[in-house]
Order: C-alpha cells, then sequence, then structure tokens
C-alpha cells in the first residue's frame, strides 16, 4: 500500500498526516525550548511507538503514561523516565515495584496517604527507592489533593520523609482548560494553576523539601504564559493530533488537525433526507455528542452536513437545512471527518494509517488495555 | 489466573459469566426451535471464537457479522456459511469475492442497484454465484430499501435475474424495538416487521421468485410473535449478553446480564461529594448518556450511586441524593458496573475475562477492525 493514496484504503479508516504530527510536536518542542521547561509528552493519545520517538525527539525518554499498560509497551522498546501519571492504582502496585525495579527512572503518582503506606509496604530491591509525584488539584475537579489544604503540604511532607520513598514531583493536570474559549481564557487558567503550584512549591521550601514540579494540557501548552518557565515540566499529549474540541477551546486551528477518520457512503435515503456512512460509533467514538452544530465531527469540506446519530457501523447524515443533492454523494464515495476528540476516535482503531500529502507511508500499532 | 475471584484482575476489566451466557444462547435456541425457524446468531456483539461456538451449538455454521473483519476471522477458523449483513460496501467488493470463492456459503447484502451492478462485474470464479440478501426497511430507518415501494420489488427481481447472482434472502432488521418499552410494543414491532417482510415474500412469489426470509433483533426474537415461525431464519446478537438497555426494553430481566465492568475506587472528593473509579470512557464507553437514573451505569449493589461523568480514564461518581459514606468506598475496594449497551462496552476490551460463578475459566479474545 506505500506510496498509494488514501482512497486505496477500506473504510472507515484512521488516517494520521505525519507533517501535521511532526510540526505539531517541533512546535511543541520549540515552544517548551523558548520558555525554558522541560516537555515530558504524554502517550495517551497515540500509543504508539512511532509518535511516541516524533514527540520526544527520538530520545526515547521522559514520557508521560495514562496507564499501566502503556508503560510496559514503552518499557518493553526501550523507553525510560516514565511518569505513570495515575493516582496509585492499589492493585497494580506489584507490577509498578517490577518497573521500578526495571528502569531507570519509572514514576509513579499519588494522592492519598493510603498510597504512600501501599509503597512503603512493598520496598523495592537493590536499595532502590519509589520515585513518587504528588497530584495537586489546582481547580480541575478530577484527581488530586486540593493545592490550598494543609492536609496536602502534610502528606508532600509524609511522602518525602517516607524510607524508601522519594518525593520527585507535583503535578497538576489543568483540565480545565477544556472549559475555556480562546487564548485569553486558556492562559488565566494557565496561570492560575501554574501560581497555585508555585505557591505550594514555596510552601514545601519553607519546610526544607525541593522537588520537581509539572503541569500540563494541550489548551495551556499551546498558549502557555511565561510563568511556566519558573516550572520544571510541563506534561501535554493531545497536541500532536489537536482535534475539532481543541480548535473550538483554541488551541490550535483546524489546519493544525493531525488526524481524519475516512468514511464512505453506504446508502442513500431520500425518504428521511439522509445519507448512511460506514463510520458508526466503532470509528470515531461517541465523544462531542451535542457540542457541533455538525453533530459528532465535522465533513471536511462540507459544511452543510451534520453526523446526527450513530449506531455500530453506521452513522446518519443529514444537510444542516434543505434538501440533500445525492448526485453529490453517490455510493462508495469518500467522506473525511475530522474528528471532535482524537483521543476518544483513536481508542476505537486498532491500527492507524500514515500518510504524507495523502501518500500512504505505513501503519502504527497502537496498545490497549490496562 | 484460573479459579482465581474476580477480585484478582487488574481492572477496568470486562467480566463475562459463562453460564449467563451458555443459558441465553439455549434460551435463544429452544425459542427458535419452538418457532420452527433458524436461529443466525449475530457476532458482533462479542466477537469471539469461544462465544460464537456456545451460540451456534457448536456447529461454527450459520452466523451474521457486522464487519469484514468479523467474517475473515470467523473464515478463518473454520466457520461457513457466513452472512456479512451489511449493505455490500464498494472498497470490499474484492474481498468479498475472494471469501465467496473460498467458503461454500459466503453471504452479502444489498439495498441498491449500483450494489448489482458492482457484483456483475467482478464474476466468481469456478461457476460460483454471488449469495445476495436484499435489505428491506420495514419501518427501522436506517439502511435497506423500503419495503413498500414499487423499486423494491424491481430491485429483486434483477438480483434474482443477474448472471452469476442468486437471491438467498431477504433481510429485515427490526431496530426499531430499540424505542419499546416492554413486550407488548416490543411484539407489536416484531409483528409489524414479520407482515410486512411476509408480504413482500408473497410478492416475490407471485412474480416467480422463491427465497428465504429473515427477521430480526434481540428485543423481538427474546420475546416472538406466531408468526415469526412464517420466516426462514431470525437473526439477533445482543442477547448473547444483554445490558440494562435491553432490560429497560423489556428483552430481558437485569439478572440475564451476563456481562460486568469490574472498576476500582481510586480517589475521595468529599470537596465534590464525589468519587473516582478507574473506569473511564475506554472502559466502558459514552453509550447511554441521559438514559439511566444511575448515568452511564449500574452499580451493581448500590442504586444509590451514579457514575456521572467520564473522562479517558476516570469515572466520577456520586449519590443520587445526600452526602456519599466514603468508609462504604475505601481506596482501591471494587465497583461492579453493569453496561448500558454491552456490544459498546465490549467494544472498549481486547480481551474479555469469562468466569463461572465468580471464579475465572480463562480469556476469550475479540477482533477489531473492518
Amino acid at each position: 500500500m506505500e506510496g498509494a493514496p488514501l482512497s486505496a484504503l477500506c473504510s472507515p479508516a484512521l488516517v494520521v498526516d505525519v507533517d501535521k504530527v511532526k510540526r505539531n510536536a517541533q512546535r511543541m518542542m520549540e515552544r517548551c525550548n523558548q520558555l525554558g521547561v522541560q516537555l515530558r509528552p504524554h502517550m495517551k493519545t497515540h500509543k504508539t511507538l512511532e509518535c511516541a520517538d516524533i514527540m520526544t525527539g527520538g530520545s526515547r525518554r521522559c514520557i508521560v503514561v495514562s496507564t499501566l499498560a502503556e508503560a510496559t509497551f514503552y518499557a518493553d522498546h526501550g523507553f525510560d523516565d516514565i511518569l505513570y501519571a495515575y493516582s496509585l492504582p492499589f492493585d497494580k502496585v506489584e507490577r509498578c515495584a517490577a518497573l521500578s525495579e526495571r528502569l531507570d527512572l519509572f514514576q509513579v503518582l499519588l494522592d492519598h496517604p493510603d498510597a504512600l503506606e501501599r509503597l512503603r509496604k512493598r520496598p523495592l530491591k537493590d536499595g532502590r527507592r519509589w520515585h513518587v509525584w504528588l497530584k495537586l488539584d489546582c481547580g480541575n475537579g478530577r484527581a488530586g489533593v486540593l493545592h490550598s489544604e494543609p492536609e496536602t503540604l502534610q502528606l508532600a511532607r509524609a511522602v518525602a520523609e517516607a524510607d524508601g520513598v522519594e518525593l520527585t514531583g507535583v503535578y497538576a493536570h489543568c483540565g480545565n482548560t477544556y472549559n475555556c474559549k480562546g487564548v485569553e481564557q486558556i492562559q488565566a487558567v494557565a496561570q492560575e494553576t501554574t501560581s497555585f503550584t508555585l505557591q505550594f512549591m514555596e510552601k514545601l521550601k519553607a519546610v526544607g523539601i525541593s522537588c520537581k514540579s509539572s503541569i500540563g494540557s494541550t489548551p495551556s501548552c499551546s498558549h502557555p504564559v511565561p510563568d511556566m518557565g519558573k516550572l520544571n515540566e510541563v506534561h501535554p499529549g493531545n497536541y500532536v493530533f489537536y482535534d475539532v474540541q481543541q480548535s473550538m477551546i483554541g488551541s490550535c486551528s483546524l489546519e493544525d488537525v493531525a488526524v481524519r477518520v475516512l468514511t464512505r457512503v453506504v446508502g442513500h435515503c431520500p425518504h428521511r433526507n439522509q445519507l448512511l456512512i460506514d463510520c458508526g460509533w466503532t470509528g470515531i467514538s461517541l465523544d462531542g455528542a451535542g457540542k457541533l452544530p455538525t453533530g459528532y465531527a465535522m465533513i471536511e469540506g462540507h459544511p452543510d452536513l451534520k453526523l446526527l446519530s450513530m449506531t455500530q457501523e453506521h452513522g446518519r447524515v443529514e444537510p444542516i437545512s434543505g434538501p440533500l443533492d445525492y448526485s453529490k454523494y453517490p455510493i462508495g464515495s469518500l467522506l473525511t471527518l475530522i474528528p471532535y476528540h482524537s483521543c476518544a476516535a483513536a481508542a476505537m482503531h486498532p491500527v492507524y494509517h500514515v500518510h504524507s500529502e495523502g501518500r500512504l507511508m505505513g501503519k502504527w500499532t497502537p496498545t490497549r488495555g490496562w
């Protein structure tokens, strides 16, 4: 298939524009260089070796993952300095210990005293220490200890003082940037998260503790505020693909979105003024419901069409207004969907088809599971 | 892991109660025997060899699939008499031809004259003929030609008369049973679909054409009407797992649902009156949004809890009313989710863990892709 046009692919198919991937990765590296902050890219969006190589500039060092399956996959392929940025799951302590004993630098994260207890009960071999990040909630409202609570400082001290454990850093995910619209709002959240994190670092310093600091999200790292240069690391991930959601937030332009789902017309339904396409929720996920005037995705070059609903292997497409001109969409013709959420769309595909300027270059195979 | 309790699994994990699977399969076989209709079970819900063996009573014959990847997977493992029940995709004609030339009985489906043209342009080798089902829309409103239109009879005749092509049957999916509540409504749709299909068969007979007829959906086949005995086949699929949606429609009781997603508590958020669990949309899908008072799933044994929202690897759980009693849900404790839609939940998992009475028996590995 190498060198063939995208139309040679059976659909549905997730296709990746490798030039845009490289450009998105390069821009993030340059942005971080200019800020003077270490980029630790997140792998959760793509979960492939090839894209990880692009995001790390080939170093295979300094990454974040969302699952232990990712951590193991990357470790098995020579990656190291891996941060498993998920509040230590008690069912996976032994697997985390094995990675900690095998890699130069495997790092875990926690946000509860019970998790510290679990680590203390499983000392690592050969005098190794657990490398632990403290997860801070700076307003995102998901995992993490609240940055402002006295218990948070207590937990940080307990980690720093525990035998066999090292407080490696403080980690905050500013996922609340996903509620923003435009650079100004993104930067307000980025500034707030940065300030809260730096304030917490000051509190640590005051009790004699020094460690790294890291914040991240694709919106904030696409439009960083100068104070982020005072942090040690940032950890965005989605930026390598971007998506419609990010373009609406203001992280990127639609031009920057590197992934598409190819689909074909498989039915004409003039009695319902609809088309059927071969992309159902197995091809793009149900993420984005109710968010776009064009339904579950944007249909490239057809702003007048809406992906109204999906079942397992079918999508129903209708015009936003007026009657459908079926002569424009013969059965078998290709349509190109720009995903609302590329992480969710990619998660549905066992393989991604990579192209440069519309010519197929090869396949990337993601890891799955936990 | 064999013989270990479910709690030995890392979460999230899709677990299958093999006894319920066998019971659901057995009941459907008995129901079809009593009706005097051939059961052609659909594989789309599970996509595994093991479950296909249970659904076909070990015959490895007479199945329906939703993707060509499924068809190839089953063909590669000795299955035959496979109906690819998807309006002939023009990008996959050559792959369909290869299966038609390799299997005793590979069957395709169409609902457009252009599809017939595609088949005629690709005659099969060795004097083989394309086995073609005509997809009828009897009120479901997705794929298929309208049962009542004169063009539909014309298309059936064109298929029957074309060289190298055989009209094998007429196929209707009564997915509109999914809008029903209770047996009475289900049976009204089942009766309507059956009547429309049988009326169409009469029209065919009047012009000298005889072929098979098949309708199906899990609700209608769980509560068949006597007239369905006049059909040749039925083709339900989801019944082998069932799910919360089917119990709400009235296809089954909650007791019959054979799958669960195991998850663990990974965070306490008393300032938000929430728990975090390790099941995000990668673990159960976003299907079912807004359908249940308990959110995206039911939490077994905890009717007072709601799975409010999910991100990639986190679920937010809160009480339906009142304050959360955190002492009941220590970090690391197991919760069991009953999926709203088992097809969608299963699609997120690279492996299913099979148990009998809570003791692990092994793993089933589904096929994916197209």
